[in-house]
């Protein structure tokens, strides 16, 4: 949780923290300012102190509102920065940092650098920064951040957030299964009134609709994938792909607030009309490790136990999985599911390079999703619901959906 | 253009570019591969030899079909790399860069990177792979890049996805206009059927809605203001806000294909039902420079020529300008305009920081949107329509609309 923050910093030994880039879109900004208007800024926040947000000065009612302190980026001077550093904008931005954080004391001691901006520019400028001042040391982290340290709980406001998210996703989730279900069908596909086949591509259109009427935003897209699509865990589906009766499809949603704030993730595999008999022992062991991994899940555990437990639970039934090939395409390839907040995949990790710290804390929202995937039999199924440890150590499925497979289809 | 790559690589000394990151939302790797559902990945392009796409094993069929070559980063032994870097997964990420280089032969020279992801992660990285590579060159570049500069000319293809981004959005435009001109009138407000009055943030809602029902995404958020707020030039706007009749209303809107494509830019301000003679003033003066500037505009000048010039044509009318305070709060405070494409704002530029590169070329894109901003006295104005500079040198807004100021309300 946010409120840990300093106590992660000291135990991460950082001193500091630098956020850069708009606050939109941009977790790490959004997190600190609460995703305010701004296009760009930075936003330095000392240990035990509390951030100071730099705007530039046409921002300076959107960075007002965030209720931080600010200070204004065009008293840095930066046009007097650039002569003195010739011409080289880098140089002058690396300046303009100094300044900012000479006049914060801090310009030694450990300094980690966030926030979704260009790869380049950050190279440059923090190469350039860190050559200015050598003995504060810039900090780059991966995923494990301390800042994804801070996310990987949420607090009630938080919660509450996602839980609105789910209500808007498993919301469309049902209108679109009741606009499937509502088609008519002409040769084992389904057809529009005017008897022309209903595409894939359609359906995402509807989806991404029923999301904005909802106020809900779809940065990431859908994966709405059927057939062999559906046996390739990151394909998005075909847009030009009809809708045939009796092939897996999964649907997978993962939309956020308008303004990039928190994500929901959710996941039905359905089959219109019937289910052969292969798909629908795929689907029952799915459903069933699905069951037995979520009636397993403990407050404070590695959430890797439970990857390890359902590619044991998947073998037993026979499948191949990732645990004795790690580039596997085929049986269960995946980890078990991610921690969900600002990024639609952020802390704990379940799968390969998690950590001891990637536990089921108490405010964790982790996602579970076992799937199977054979492309080649032109089949796939995943079940995936987003869950909150609560602070009683109990789990809770933040939307609760129906996991029925098959969707009745009036042929008649 | 993209055709121009090889060429200004050569005239910029890059041997070589690395972009990283995700396919969408993100303009480099965007531009690279036409905008795929990739979530990471990597791409190296080599001057004067097609690109390579490095993608995740999750994600073939999604690489495949951007129709690059493609090599699976699964291939690359990342476990064992970590393993060799004891654990630190920034040098395994390093290691790992330095394979795919050494596998193209890119151990020296000149390579720049680009990409949107966390700043820290590309610090981080980049710097470990330079220490393993000393002889190579890793660039970082601001927003006059290389990449950029092939950007800030657009051929046909691209030109005709602006203009239907063009067509959507003054589609919107209109649909809210009239919206507005149908609603009744309580007390000076906009009310709605049940008698309370319409807020902005309802007015933005609907604007998403009616995007996402042309099939078009909203990353950035609308301006919307009024009043104070339109008086201060990224001011978005207050959700909780009325409409009052008589009071400026600054709407820009800049919306993008989904899946973050490309972009158009617009804005018209309105007075409902009436203009007090101020604000009438004041939109008569923007309009005057509006329709001046335009209509100077020539093929192959220098962008900031023409923010000097509408700078003198204000300064003429009376109102203070940036020309003589950057700092400046109250009057002409911004540039010009600004090139347009899968960033709302790339080159040219027309503001401080352009370059003698920064030129209306055949094949630009650009805003043109002069405004004056009185927050005390509570108003501001600005019009701004998306230009093309058409290959035989003529100029062409991408999108027509009507310029008109009042919309006329009934309040009978």
């Amino acid at each position: 949780m946010k409120s840990d923050l300093d106590r992660l910093m000291l135990e991460n030994k950082l001193d500091a923290i630098l956020v850069t880039g708009p606050a939109r879109h941009n977790p790490a900004m959004y997190y600190m300012t609460g995703g305010g208007h701004l296009t760009s800024g930075d936003l330095i926040k000392i240990r035990e102190r509390a951030p100071v947000l730099y705007y530039n000065p046409m921002e300076r009612d959107e960075a007002a509102a965030t209720g931080l302190e600010t200070k204004n980026l065009a008293e840095y001077g930066y046009q007097e920065l650039l002569e003195k550093a010739e011409g080289d904008q880098i140089k002058a931005l690396a300046m303009r940092y100094e300044k900012m954080l000479v006049e914060q004391g801090m310009t030694s001691g450990r300094m980690a650098i966030y926030g979704k901006v260009d790869a380049g520019s950050a190279y440059a400028t923090f190469s350039a920064l860190q050559k200015i001042l050598p003995d504060l040391e810039i900090v780059g982290e991966l995923r494990n951040s301390v800042l994804m340290q801070a996310m990987a709980t949420k607090d009630e406001t938080e919660i509450e957030r996602i839980r609105k998210m789910g209500e808007i996703t498993t919301g469309v989730v049902a209108q679109v299964a009741d606009f499937l279900t509502s088609q008519k069908v002409k040769d084992g596909l389904l057809v529009k009134s005017d008897g022309r086949p209903l595409t894939i591509g359609e359906i995402k259109d509807l989806i991404n609709l029923w999301l904005a009427e909802r106020g809900a935003e779809n940065p990431e897209g859908t994966i709405f994938a059927i057939g062999h699509d559906a046996g390739v865990p990151h394909s998005v589906g075909n847009a030009a792909d009809y809708l045939r009766l009796g092939q897996t499809i999964i649907f997978d949603i993962f939309p956020c607030e308008a303004g990039g704030g928190y994500f929901y993730d959710f996941t039905r595999t359905w089959c219109l009309g019937y289910a052969p008999d292969e798909a629908q022992a795929l689907y029952e062991d799915v459903y069933e490790v699905y069951q037995q991994v979520m009636g397993e899940l403990e407050v404070n555990a590695r959430f890797e136990k439970y990857q390890d437990r359902t590619c044991d639970l998947f073998e037993a039934q026979g499948h191949p999985t990732i645990k004795d090939d790690f580039k596997l395409q085929e049986g269960y390839v995946h980890s078990l599911g991610h921690g969900l907040g600002l990024h639609v995949h952020e802390r704990p990790w379940s799968g390969r390079g998690s950590t001891d710290e990637d536990i089921l804390a108490p405010g964790a929202v982790v996602t579970i999703e076992p799937g199977l995937y054979y492309p080649e039999r032109g089949m796939g199924c995943r079940l995936e619901d987003t869950v909150w440890v609560r602070p009683d150590g109990n789990m809770e499925v933040l939307a609760e959906y129906p996991l029925d497979f098959v969707l009745p289809i009036n042929e008649g």
